[in-house]
């Protein structure tokens, strides 16, 4: 269970939401004490927009909470939009590859979440990648794939068609395996103009997701949980939701990849 | 509060100790779903000794849990003699020169637990060095700098007399300065030779200490908490205690660096 | 430009191949003052044959010379049959996993050398890999997809053969590709048992290799280039030559994947 | 012998000075193909003023050329004043604590040069720290000491004066103990309004240091070497100069913290 807060309005520092001690982050991501919560040490990354259309991105394998460019980055970068993620990886290596945000042209991507099964349908997965995305997979883990994979099925164009599309093909996929059909999907993405995410589950445990508005309105602030001593009115998504922020606000619109009862995904559609 | 694990007896792979599954040192620092345990996140190391009368150092800043390296080599390495630490840094950056063991000459040692105001006094007790061990310090640990003091009062001639007027050193510093006089030291060192340990504070809350024999009694293991799914007979090491173990088994005795009561450390000696 | 040195025979402390100064591999790597050689400053590894079938694997992304734990390594361990490789990337991440050696199973590879076009054949090579070995790639570097295709290609079985159906492979799926067939491929291997290297390219520029026999013969030692500053007798081993070293000692033969002239890959087999 | 570049003017994304391909310091840094340069890459580091009086810091102990978050950060940042190092260790260990620049409050700091017997006069110089500056050495080198008894001896208040009296105390120090009396100096160094450089040696070798006005004169680079494949006009900086840039200009005038002939420190002052 990895978490993440994504930003997007008004300019502000990084570290009000990356590093600010008491309601950040990073200091969310430490708080071993807490029974119910895993550690998040295994890795960390930030990906923000700024003078350039695409992303700049720093990300590495240290826990967040040790590394002190971090906390002297989010300080300094100012951004109007902003993804940050702590990583607990439930296998696969800890490398920068592995590492989220992932970034690909003006795209950001991060994900908190899992697919039953990954590594035996993983290489199925990757074979329907064209040739100009299969080149850019760096790591190993499923997160990166699925953000290809809606690369590929059309993000640029339609990213909430493409991010349904992704996720009916890898449930398609298990399925023709064998495998029981499980995508837990809290993820948020951005193309530097508008702040995406969605919460979906095929079964009832989807990755909770809350959203907030910050800043007297003049930005929002999506986490993968609730900052805990902070007066940010927290508001939990529902399963099942696509998220979309602009300039306009925030917006939630249902989510349904696949029609959710009954699934039978091997009959003929 | 870190915790370390320290082996003497039959040549074994480092790995039964160190990150065997279900009941090593590694697998105890992970396990952050246990609400009274901290995460050990920060950094590892391990000393052992092997051909040469110079301990073997392997310490890095990766949690060691993540480390694939590590695991490789606690698989290959055999020894009849090491120390392995795996830390939760209080402060203080995140290092390999910070990480425990420390290693000087045939000497090693690892540590458990706090000098109260330390940063305050960290100079006086750096100006207690000779030039010849102040030039040995790389990192800014109190541990560090409490065994370099020790190497200073004798630790070659005389190893408990040398850790008990180190402790002694220390407390007449703070007092000295006005501050709280409170030692907490739960360590492992060793010259190559035998496993010493030591269970202490000035208050009534020593880190722990555990010892259990293994192999039939043809080892001994010391460990700061009980390695869980496991069949060692572990036995609580009591407060102000000295640990030995030789050739000849485990020996423990009483610690009492300074006397019990009243403490009047200002008063001459 | 990647350097090597791998070792068999009696058993014999790592640092005297890869860390001794004045004459070893890390001294070797930066040696940046002369004009001819590359920096080898983008990792390293080690991999050695102990107690256990498999070798123990220990690489990091640091320049070698400035890593701490190799040093204490190369000097505590002892094996009769290592390799040990500095890395100069010419493109590709510098990662833990795209460090040589590689190993599998009992197998440990290390290589120099490069082809022609890879990241335009990278997929179509990976897609000969059978689901066991495509589950092992861990990198993104041609020298452990050679690997890993020697592996599906027999290397368990006929280590030459493997190796010379991998390079025509390579070779004739570049030139279905319309791409240049250019290999130059200068590796060591070892199975735990017997050392293998090949010094090969389909042009005339091979990469370099040398051998030595060491401790009055109970020993020889093979490199990419010979160390500077020592008394070993190095001999060029001749471009097209398959190397074995056992027991028995030391012996060459010739290694021709290809028939040299005239080159009709795409010709019927 | 480290490399380094400053630059002051109008805000411009840092890559055009750390990363540019070509003509920058990365490149630079790695050019291991020229007999005369050593390679520099044993870490690096960048610091820049933004919104906050104190710079932002990032360091690490990757080569520069190597380190792809480096690479994305000098193309996000865009800032009017910062100075960029790599580092080549001539001894101690690559730690990102003993990593050019060098923070303190709103100062930075980085330095090329050496001091003869520094491991010698260590303490004393460190000893002559007030307890606030002394809690603030965080690594070994003698370049952040330095740095440090800068502000011990009034950089705040008058740059050049700290400067000269630090390299007086150094040299003093050293002959109090009989020690060859040799200082080489080439810094650069700012409070986030003023850049300063230093090229400064009691002998004849005082590490280069040069500069070049860039984007029609409405900024001001400083380099350790000039870049090479670049329109810049460079220019050599003489040995024995205090350098300072600010909205009016570069200027340069005599630095001469000892009376060059005869040098008889241990006379009466």
């Amino acid at each position: 269970m990895c978490r993440w807060a994504a930003y997007r309005g008004i300019p502000i520092p990084l570290e009000q939401i990356v590093s600010a001690p008491g309601h950040s982050l990073i200091d969310q991501s430490h708080c071993a004490s807490q029974a119910k919560t895993a550690t998040n040490g295994d890795g960390f990354g930030i990906a923000w927009y700024g003078d350039h259309a695409e992303p700049g991105l720093y990300r590495d394998i240290l826990p967040a909470w040790s590394d002190c460019n971090l906390r002297s980055l989010a300080r300094q970068i100012r951004s109007p939009l902003f993804l940050a993620h702590v990583r607990a990886s439930t296998g696969g290596a800890t490398s920068r590859d592995n590492c989220h945000p992932f970034a690909h042209g003006r795209w950001s991507f991060m994900h908190n979440g899992q697919v039953a099964g990954f590594d035996r349908i993983r290489r199925k997965l990757e074979s329907a990648l064209s040739d100009r995305h299969y080149a850019c997979r760096r790591g190993t883990t499923d997160s990166e794939l699925m953000f290809l994979l809606a690369l590929e099925f059309g993000l640029d164009e339609e990213p909430e068609g493409a991010l349904a599309e992704m996720i009916r093909f890898v449930l398609t996929t298990a399925e023709a395996e064998g495998l029981a059909t499980l995508v837990r999907f809290t993820a948020a993405l951005s193309d530097g103009e508008r702040l995406y995410a969605i919460r979906y589950s095929t079964d009832s445990h989807a990755p909770t997701l809350y959203s907030a508005p910050m800043y007297g309105g003049n930005g929002h602030c999506l986490v993968s949980e609730p900052f805990e001593d902070t007066a940010a009115k927290w508001q939990e998504i529902p399963a099942g939701s696509f998220v979309t922020v602009t300039d306009g606000g925030l917006s939630v619109r249902a989510f349904e990849p696949v029609s959710p009862e009954p699934v039978r995904l091997s009959e003929p559609a």
